[in-house]
C-alpha cells in the first residue's frame, strides 16, 4: 500500500483534528480509510466535511469493514484498550490515544495481546516524545553526561483550565467518564517523559485535591514525592487551577544538573570532576572559597539551549511515524506497550492519596480498580440524586 | 546602660565570630561582658584575643558573676533551651542561636519560663528575617497582595556540605551531638521564613534520607509535602550533597504569584483578576485565545525586584535588635518563642520519615523524644562498638 487508510474512532475535537490534517493532505503517508461515532448527529458534520469518507456508527463494523488499515482510539479513556484489542484481532493496526488507558489491568490485556500480534503496529499518541527538547534532555542522562540521577522535580503546573472546560461535557473529569482528573486528561504527557526520561520510580507518596479549585469530583491538584528505590527521589506536581502556571523540570546527577523551563529553555550544567569526588577531596580552605561565590564558575561548565514551541507538528508526527511503522518497519516513537508506564504511575498516585500512605510499584492491580469502583458508583448514586 | 554587656557562651567558629565583631566595634550597643567555654584550650584563645574580658569555664559561674547582661548560645542545639532558662532564672537576657532546641518539649519549657519574665528579652537568632528581600515576599503575602496561599514550593538545596565538614568535629552530624542534619543544622532558617511567611501546615509527610550521599548517620537529603489544611499545599526539599544548588521559591495564591530565585530576585505577578473570576466568567474562546498564548500578558502586571546578598550583616543586625529591645524596647525581629515553630516542622518532618506516615502538628512531643533517643542509644552503641 501507498498510504495507510486509517479509520478515526470518535469524531470529538481530537478526531476531527486528526481528520482536517489528514484532509488537507499534512500527513504524506496517511488517508482517511473511514469515521466512526455511536453520535447519529456526527454523521452529518463528517458527511458534510468528508464526503467520500465512509462513517460507521459501530467500530467493530468499521473494522470489519476492509476499509480500514489501522485506527486510533479518540473515544474515551476506558475505551482504549478494548478498542485496540479488537481492532489488532482484526489485523487492524492500532494508535491508541493517551492515556493506554484507565487501569494498568486493562492496559496489561491489551499488551499481552498485541504481544502475539507482533507483525501488527501497536503504538500510543505521546506526542511530547516528538518534542526535540525533551529528545536532547533524555540523551543527556541515557549517556550518563550528568552521572546517575539524584532528584528528580517537575512543577508542571501550566494545564490551566477554567470551570467551562469542565461544564462543556458531562463525562469530562469524572470518575465514570474518564476515570480521573489531572492525572489522566492533562499530566500523562509529562507522567510518560519522567518516566521516559528518568526510568520508573519503586514508590510513591501523593496528596491530591480533589475538586479543589474547580467543582468537580476528580482531582484538580497533585503533588507526588517519587522514590527511586536507590537513594534518588523526585517531586511531581501538577494541577489545572493555576493560570499563571509553571513549568519547570530539574534533573540532578552527580555528575551534573539539567533545568527545564516552560519546556524551552534547557540549562546543563555539566561539573568539572563528579560531586562525591569534590566532596571527598575538598580541603576546608577550597569549601569557604567556594562557598564564598569565589571561584564557583570553575567547578563546572554550563550549556543553554532554546528550542521553539512545537506544539501543532507533534500530533502529525506520531501520526506519521505510526504509518511509516506499517509501511516499512520505520521505529516507533512510542510502542503501544510503553503506554503501561504511565498509567502505573498515575494509578499508583491516586491509590496513595486514596489510601493516605505509601504506595510501591508495581501497585495491586485489583485493589486500584476495586477503589476506583466505589468511586464510579459513588458518582452515579449522587448524579442519581440530584 | 549604654550598652550591653554580652555573654558569649562557646568559642567555636559562631562565638568567635560574635566576638570580634564586638571588638572590632560594629555592633554599636553591644560590649563583650564575659567568655565561657568548658574547653580549657580555649582559655588561651580567649585570653590572647580579648585580653580584658573575664573568662569563664563554667557558665552558670558567668551568669551569677554579675560581668554579663545578656547571653548568646553558641553551643550544641541541645544546650540551648537549659541555658536560656537558667539565664533567664537569674535575669539575665537571652538570645538563642538557631534552632531554639532539637525537640519542641525542651522548647515549650524556655518559652514558657520566657513567659513567666515578661520584663526580659528573649530571641533567637533567625538572621535571615533580616534579608530585606524575605521581609518584602512576607509583606506582599500579609497584605494578601496575591491573595489566599493555594502552593508553596521551596527547592533549597543549596546547602552543599563536603565530608571534610563533617569530619571536622566528632559531634557534628549526629544525633546525639546535634540532632538531626540538614534539618537541624541548615535548614531552619527557610524552615522558619516559610513559616513565617506562609504560616504553619497542619500536617506533613517527609522522605528523608539518612547518609546517603555523605558518611553521616542523620539526614543529608530531605523532601516534604506540607498541607496546609484548607487544600493548600507545599513541598520543601534540602540537602548538602548538591553543589549546584537550587534555591527557588514559588507562592502562588488566589491573585498572583512569587518566584524567588537564589535570594536575589524575586519576580511577582498579580493578576487583574481573581483566579477564580476568570475561571468562572472566561468563554471558551478566551480560553481558547489565552492557551493558545494570544494575549495572556494582559491578565496579570508583572514586576521584578532585584536584592543585594546580604550575609554578612544579618548576624550583625539580629544582635543589635537584642540589644535595642533591651535597651530601649525596640520591638524584636524574632521572639524567643518563635523558634518553636520551626523546630516542630523539624520533628515532625523526621517523625514522618521514621514511621513512614503523615503526621499532624501539633506533634506527639512525647513519641519524638522516644524515637530520637532511639537513634541516639544506637548511635553510642555503634560508637562503642566500632
Amino acid at each position: 500500500m501507498a498510504k495507510v487508510r486509517l479509520g478515526i474512532i470518535g469524531l470529538g475535537q481530537q478526531g476531527g483534528a486528526y481528520g482536517n490534517m489528514i484532509k488537507e493532505g499534512r500527513i504524506s503517508n496517511i488517508e482517511i480509510g473511514a469515521i466512526c461515532d455511536i453520535d447519529p448527529e456526527k454523521k452529518k458534520w463528517a458527511d458534510q466535511e468528508f464526503p467520500d469518507v465512509p462513517f460507521y456508527q459501530d467500530y467493530i463494523d468499521m473494522l470489519a469493514s476492509g476499509d480500514v488499515d489501522a485506527i486510533v482510539t479518540c473515544v474515551p479513556h476506558y475505551l482504549h484498550p478494548e478498542m485496540g484489542i479488537e481492532a489488532l484481532d482484526r489485523d487492524v493496526h492500532a494508535l491508541l490515544e493517551k492515556p493506554a488507558g484507565v487501569y494498568t489491568k486493562q492496559v496489561k490485556e491489551i499488551n499481552e495481546f498485541a504481544n502475539n500480534k507482533p507483525d501488527l503496529t501497536y503504538a500510543i499518541m505521546f506526542n511530547q516524545r516528538t518534542n526535540l527538547l525533551y529528545q536532547k534532555v533524555k540523551e543527556i542522562i541515557d549517556h550518563q553526561e550528568i552521572g546517575n540521577i539524584r532528584r528528580t522535580n517537575w512543577i508542571i503546573t501550566s494545564w490551566w483550565r477554567p470551570q467551562g472546560y469542565y461544564d462543556a461535557g458531562s463525562w469530562r473529569a469524572t470518575w465514570d467518564g474518564e476515570g480521573g482528573g489531572v492525572l489522566v486528561n492533562q499530566a500523562p504527557h509529562q507522567i510518560d517523559l519522567l518516566q521516559w526520561i528518568c526510568g520508573m520510580p519503586k514508590k510513591v507518596y501523593t496528596k491530591a485535591q480533589y475538586g479543589y479549585q474547580r467543582n468537580i469530583p476528580v482531582e484538580d491538584d497533585v503533588t507526588t514525592i517519587l522514590d527511586y528505590g536507590n537513594g534518588a527521589t523526585g517531586v511531581f506536581i501538577t494541577c489545572t487551577h493555576d493560570v499563571l502556571g509553571t513549568d519547570r523540570l530539574e534533573i540532578y546527577g552527580d555528575k551534573g544538573k539539567i533545568v527545564v523551563d516552560d519546556s524551552k529553555k534547557v540549562t546543563i550544567k555539566r561539573l568539572n570532576k563528579p560531586e562525591k569526588e569534590m566532596s571527598d577531596t575538598m580541603s576546608m580552605q577550597e569549601v569557604s572559597k567556594l562557598l564564598k561565590g569565589e571561584g564557583s564558575g570553575a567547578i563546572y561548565q554550563e550549556e543553554v539551549l532554546e528550542f521553539d514551541s512545537v506544539w501543532g507538528g507533534q500530533h502529525r508526527a506520531v501520526l506519521e511515524n505510526f504509518a511509516a511503522n506499517i509501511l516499512d518497519g520505520t521505529p516507533l516513537i512510542a510502542s503501544g506497550s510503553d503506554g503501561i508506564n504511565g498509567v502505573e504511575l498515575a494509578n499508583a498516585m491516586h491509590l496513595s492519596s486514596w489510601l493516605n500512605k505509601e504506595i510501591s510499584l508495581p501497585i495491586d492491580e485489583n485493589l486500584y480498580v476495586e477503589e476506583l469502583n466505589k468511586r464510579r458508583e459513588q458518582e452515579i448514586r449522587q448524579n442519581i440524586q440530584t
